[in-house]
């Protein structure tokens, strides 16, 4: 349930378009189009809603695939004329079977912790996050303590691709410790966003009742 | 320079939407309308081209301000009638001086990458940044080292709030590193995308002539 701000319907005669992006990656899902019905019902419900300007008709997304959008956060941009929902997708967005309506490559360690979430939530014989979690929090934190030995001695040398390669090795096994101990990357950020994030003062936009 | 893919501007009478997201944070900055003439602009000079409705005339994203957005990538989506443009914003996106015309609080990896990228481009008195990268090599691994030890009693003894802060205080580092070996946060994570990543086939869309 969200509190539903004004919105400007005028300029796209009754419609605004409305993004999708995904809460957790940042990942751009799709655009669809909102009334102010659909808006409302996007509020009330937390979900979803667009209005087709194809079938001229209010649908939910995922109403026929069952892929709803759970949404997180809704945002006007200043001109109060274009919705940002954050949303955790359930399944693929695009119609496609993919998880965005544009390019499907998306990657980052977001992406990678959701892969780890699920190699954990489904294992499957032969998964190495599988064996890890199996062998407990000695095996995963020594793994770490070696990577992060390895990453110091590629720095030492200065060895870019040896970097990436150890750094590659230590983000995945500090991701499974992540979730070995219950925690996500976000939280990290969120406690680095304490730190070093902008201390933001919407003053200027005092117009916009809720953030 | 970009080749132009066939856009549908049926659908919104000669103009599409075209989403601008931050191509080194993922944050979403603004959505702006191009018609064929925006578009062909945009793809030719690699900076972002809008049609304002309002106006009803092409502007140039920054054309007063300065603020222009180097365009690093251009998706369309399934429907091909929205553009994503990935790109790199000189300077705030909104002409409210905010750096997304949404939420401006937006935090991440990259955001204190980022910053941090500033703090040594241009360092100031007290900054513990600048002060690192004077102490130079040895003195950021001592504390990469230092704060992973403390990421591992924190995990051993289960207390989650210790763990959050002391992985902070190991990103932030492993953070100036990367930055002191001159790489970046996203060229490990193409490492990672190399070996985690979907390995994707776009015959379900070989409409779309470049990706």
């Amino acid at each position: 349930m969200f509190f539903p701000q004004k919105v400007d319907f005028q300029k796209g005669d009754g419609l605004v378009p409305a993004i999708l992006q995904d809460a957790r990656t940042g990942q751009v899902l799709m655009l669809g189009y909102m009334n102010q019905e659909a808006y409302e019902k996007t509020c009330a419900e937390g979900v979803a809603w667009f209005y087709s300007r194809s079938k001229e008709r209010l649908w939910m997304k995922g109403e026929t695939s069952g892929h709803t959008q759970k949404v997180i956060a809704i945002d006007l941009d200043c001109d109060q004329d274009t919705i940002l929902l954050s949303v955790e997708p359930q399944g693929p967005t695009c119609h496609l079977g993919n998880q965005s309506c544009f390019r499907d490559d998306y990657f980052n360690l977001a992406v990678l912790e959701r892969t780890i979430t699920k190699k954990i939530a489904y294992p499957e014989e032969g998964s190495y996050t599988k064996y890890l979690m199996e062998q407990g929090l000695d095996k995963i934190l020594k793994k770490c303590g070696e990577e992060m030995t390895e990453v110091v001695i590629a720095a030492k040398n200065r060895d870019a691709n040896e970097l990436l390669d150890e750094s590659s090795d230590l983000f995945y096994h500090y991701l499974v410790l992540l979730q070995e101990q219950g925690l996500q990357l976000k939280d990290v950020e969120a406690r680095l966003a304490e730190r070093h994030g902008v201390k933001h003062t919407y003053s200027v936009r005092n117009d916009i009742q809720q953030w």
